[in-house]
C-alpha cells in the first residue's frame, strides 16, 4: 500500500480529505488509491438522507450524527450541495452548524458542490463513501437534494434510503418523483408538530398502498414512515430505530450481498465506460482523429456519430 | 433509406411517433435509423425551456407554439415531465392543454416521463430532438425541469435556453443552480402581474453581474431577461423576438456551428461509451466473465472493478 492509503485505512483525517479531492478532481492517483482501499471497503452501514430542498435534511443529520456518537458509533458525512456560487446564507449556515461537531474526532463531514461536476457526481460521491468506508467509519450518511436523476443516482448507493419530507405540502407529495419513491426505504415526515402532519402521513401510506396495489414495489421491505422535529432533536432516536431495523433486515438473508452486488456492478460499468473510451481515444488520436476534429466533422454532417464509433470499436 | 427514415423525412408523424418510441426503448433498429437520419439534420432552431416546477413552463410553450404558428412556422415540442405515476392532475392538464394543438399537422408534441429511465433521459431526448430536426420541424421547443443534473444536460443541445422563473421566490432565486445559471441565455419572468416581478428582474440582474464581475460569463452573450403573463399571452411575442435575437447573433460568426459541435462531441462521447462498453462485455461474456458474476465477485471482494476493467480493456 502507497504511504497514502496506508493513513487513509489508519483513520488519519488529512489523508481522507485529501484523496477525496484527489476523486473530486479526477487524478488518476485517485483510482490507484481506492484500487489498493477496496478489500478494506464494505463494512460501514450506508444511510443516504434525501429530500426537497427545506425539508430540514441537514438538521436531521445532524441530529442523527449526535444520536450515533451518544451510543459510541463512528461516522462520516458527505453532503450533496447544490449551492451555486450566488447561495451562500441558508446553506452554508447549515454547513456552520454541523460543525458542532468539527472537533470531534469520531466524525468526518464533507461538502460537495454540483458545480461543475454534471455527470460525474454519483461517481465521486460512491468513490468518498468507500473512503469513508475504509478509514473505517461505522456509519456513512449521504445527504443529498432528492429532485434529479443524479441526485437519484446517489442514493442507490445506500443500504436503507430515507426520504424526507415536510407537512403542507400535499403537492409536494403528488410531485415526488417516481425514481424517488423507487429508492425510498423510509420516509421521514420533519417538522411534524406543523399543522397537517397526519394527512402527510396518510397521504404517503395511501401513496404507498397504490404502489403495493399496482405491483410496483416487488421486492421491498415494508416501508416505514416516521414523525420527527428535526430542530427539537424529536424522533431522532425513533428513526434511526426504523433505519437500523431495515439495515439488520437486509443483514438477514442475501439482502446485503445482494445490494452490494448491484452496487458493485453499478460502480464496474462506470469505470469500465470510462476506461473503454479513454483508451479508444487515445488510438483513435494516434491515427490522427482528435475529438474536436472528429466532432466537428460530425457537426459539418461529413460522417455521423455511429461511423466514428464504429471505426473507433475496430482500433 | 428504409421506409421508416424515408417516412420521417418527409414529415409522416406516425413513422416519427415510432421511431421516438424505439429510441425510448432503446431498440438497435433505433441507431441504424439515426444514422441514415443524420444528413437531414442541423437545420431545425433548438430551443430549451426549463424552470422549477409551477413556473408556467407548460403554458408559455403553448403560447410559443400558437405565436409561431401564427407566423406559419412548424414547431416539435419535447416535454420532459417528472411525473411520478401518483401525479396525474395538474401535469396531465396541461398535457391535455396541449391538446388544443392536436389537431395542427404542423405542431408535433411529445412527453417523456423520467420514469425508468435514470441517466438515458439526455440521450433519448436529444436524439427524439434530432428527430424533429429531420421531419423538418423549423423550431424544436425542449421543455424540463430544471432541478437535476440531468435535466440540464438536457439544455446543453439547445442553440437558447430560456431559464423561466416567478415572482416571489427571492429565495429560489438564490437557489437556481450553478448548472442553470452556466446553460442559461436568457430569462423568462413568467406571472409577472404578480407583486414582486420587478424585485425578481432587479435580483436576478444583480446575480448576472455578480456573475460577470466573477467572470464565470467567458464567451456568453449578454443575457436577456424579459417579462410575461403566459396564461394571458402577454410577453410572448417579446419572449420569442428575444430567443430569436441569440439565435440570429449565434448564426453569425461561427457561433452556430460551434455550439452544434459541442453537440455533436457530447453525442459521440455517449455513442462511444454505450458501443465500446456493449463491445467489451460481450468479449467478457466470451471468456466466460458475466457481468453479474463479476459483481458478485467484487461483492465479495474476490476482485476490485479497477481490475476487472484492466483486463476488459485488454481482450
Amino acid at each position: 500500500m502507497s504511504a497514502l492509503t496506508d493513513r487513509v485505512v489508519a483513520g488519519d483525517v488529512r489523508a481522507a480529505a485529501r484523496l477525496m479531492r484527489l476523486i473530486e478532481d479526477g487524478q488518476p492517483e485517485a483510482e490507484a488509491a481506492l484500487r489498493e482501499l477496496w478489500p478494506k471497503t464494505g463494512r460501514a452501514q450506508m444511510v443516504g438522507i434525501t429530500g426537497n430542498p427545506g425539508a430540514g435534511k441537514s438538521t436531521l443529520v445532524d441530529r442523527l450524527v449526535a444520536h450515533l456518537r451518544a451510543q459510541g458509533r463512528t461516522v462520516g458525512v458527505l453532503a450533496v450541495d447544490p449551492t451555486s456560487p450566488f447561495t451562500g446564507g441558508a446553506i452554508l449556515g447549515d454547513r456552520i452548524r454541523m460543525q458542532d461537531h468539527a472537533l470531534d474526532p469520531g466524525v468526518f463531514i464533507r461538502s460537495f458542490a454540483t458545480r461543475g461536476q454534471l455527470g460525474g457526481l454519483s461517481r465521486a460521491t460512491s468513490d468518498c463513501a468507500r473512503v469513508l468506508d475504509a478509514m473505517g467509519k461505522d456509519v456513512v450518511l449521504i445527504e443529498t437534494v432528492g429532485v434529479g436523476q443524479d441526485e437519484v443516482e446517489v442514493c442507490r448507493l445506500a443500504h436503507t434510503t430515507v426520504v424526507v419530507v415536510v407537512p403542507g405540502l400535499g403537492d409536494d407529495i403528488q410531485a415526488i418523483k417516481a425514481g424517488i419513491l423507487e429508492v425510498a426505504d423510509l420516509f421521514a415526515v420533519n417538522k411534524s408538530d406543523r399543522e397537517g402532519a397526519d394527512r402527510t402521513v396518510r397521504d404517503l401510506r395511501s401513496m404507498l398502498e397504490l404502489n403495493h396495489a399496482m405491483g410496483t414495489d416487488v421486492g421491498k421491505h415494508e416501508i416505514a414512515i416516521v414523525k420527527c422535529v428535526a430542530s427539537r432533536g424529536e424522533g431522532v432516536a425513533e428513526l434511526w430505530a426504523a433505519i437500523d431495523a431495515h439495515y439488520q433486515s437486509l443483514r438477514k438473508g442475501d439482502g446485503l450481498l445482494a445490494r452490494e452486488a448491484q452496487r458493485a456492478r453499478h460502480d464496474l460499468v462506470e469505470v469500465l465506460r470510462e476506461r473503454l473510451l479513454q483508451v479508444a481515444l487515445k488510438k483513435l488520436a494516434q491515427e490522427g482523429a482528435q475529438l474536436d476534429d472528429l466532432a466537428l466533422r460530425i457537426a459539418r454532417r461529413e460522417t455521423d456519430p455511429y461511423s466514428v464509433a464504429d471505426e473507433a470499436a475496430r482500433l
